[in-house]
């Protein structure tokens, strides 16, 4: 009999935290659940030919200028970035508009996160809109995850972490769970009740930030499990539908 | 009629983390479960004169030889640290023992965090031991709180924001809450069911790794709550009893 040990699975509650992980040669996930990841996840399922993350709003402009067929997109404080053509939406990304164009999105937290990974197997994007699918995925891959929650500004938060918690529920008896955060994060998802996922999130910070804006439509959107059954991958400086 | 504000009660959930909270003028308790301030409350509560946090093996012998009636304690990898006297258990420090003498104590983390909190009106030492105390107590201060937990190297612990999220689900009405990280806590803490703390922590990393040092009846007596209702406060390099 062989016995063949399980990959581990792990979670990093914030990007101040990464350097207690050991990526190398892990399958990393990027979570930014309000709302780049869940924007990027949306965008390639869509149609969009390419997803390319970049940290400042000169940067986004000086690529969209450089790409045909091309949209810039990012906010700041809740409203379209100076400069730049749409906001960071899922909901501004339907197929007839983005299908075949490569969106430049400028965003904090998760680009942020995304550029610290360092010699990962694979850096990928999860978000409730692609839950299901990012599982049957990593079940297929069989290897060493780490689920990096990309918070806000260095600070934990709820949403990334209930979504970390949703996919360990998930892949728990497959793989090893020797993490304190994986655990905490799964005991999050089950007090959430694993249905009504914006109600769970109504008292959390960036819910009522986001709320002052008015986005409640957009976060009730980013919390609706299984609407884009992509995996988005990082592939040089793109992101791309596997 | 006058308003008044509620002062905030946040948490930090690792040490890595502290830098994103503002530490001046607050009231910031510090937790390390298993078992550094379990201990420091065991030993206070039981008559110690007082407790001498250091950080290395070396300035714990130093600075116990330079004060009589002295005890040095501390542990590494489980057993008592080569050239001390005694280990880090609460349980080693009955009041016939350890009444009027000097616990000059060695713990990695614990200890760490103390020494990192800059500004705050006072730090204290908060454990299941003393938790109905320390939360009476920060209802009479009234003002803005910071449960510090202490970790394991940097890494979220369960036990610590275990023991943070008590203290959340009790001070819930009196303080502010608005903050992510204390929110999961006090999730955490529901999740618990809030009576069989030690059931709820076995499949914990810390749990683990203790009870291949044969700490299991150590760690059970850290979790029950309010077998040493005492104030710990830092005064200078001591630790003593309010």
């Amino acid at each position: 009999m062989t016995i063949v040990d399980k990959p581990s699975l792990e979670v990093c509650l914030s990007p101040a935290l990464l350097h207690l992980y050991d990526t190398h040669g892990a399958v990393v996930v990027i979570i930014d659940i309000f709302r780049a990841t869940s924007t990027i996840t949306a965008a390639l399922h869509n149609g969009a030919k390419c997803v390319i993350p970049v940290a400042s709003v000169a940067e986004c402009i000086a690529i969209g200028e450089s790409i045909p067929n091309s949209i810039t997109a990012g906010e700041r404080d809740g409203k379209i970035a100076e400069g730049l053509q749409h906001g960071n939406s899922p909901l501004e990304y339907p197929g007839h508009f983005i299908n075949g164009k490569t969106l430049v999105l400028t965003t904090t937290n998760g680009t942020r996160l995304l550029h610290m990974v360092q010699g990962a197997s694979d850096i990928i994007i999860g978000s409730f809109l692609n839950l299901n699918a990012l599982c049957n995925y990593l079940l297929a891959r069989n290897e060493k995850v780490i689920l990096g929650c990309a918070s806000w500004k260095d600070r934990f938060n709820l949403e990334d972490t209930l979504f970390a918690g949703a996919v360990v529920n998930e892949l728990q008896h497959a793989f090893e769970i020797n993490d304190d955060s994986a655990r905490a994060a799964r005991h999050l998802y089950q007090s959430s009740g694993g249905i009504d996922f914006i109600d769970f999130l109504k008292d959390s910070s960036h819910y009522r930030r986001l709320s002052a804006f008015g986005l409640q439509k957009e976060m009730e959107y980013c919390v609706t499990p299984n609407q884009h059954p992509v995996i988005p991958v990082l592939k040089g400086r793109e992101i791309v539908a596997i």
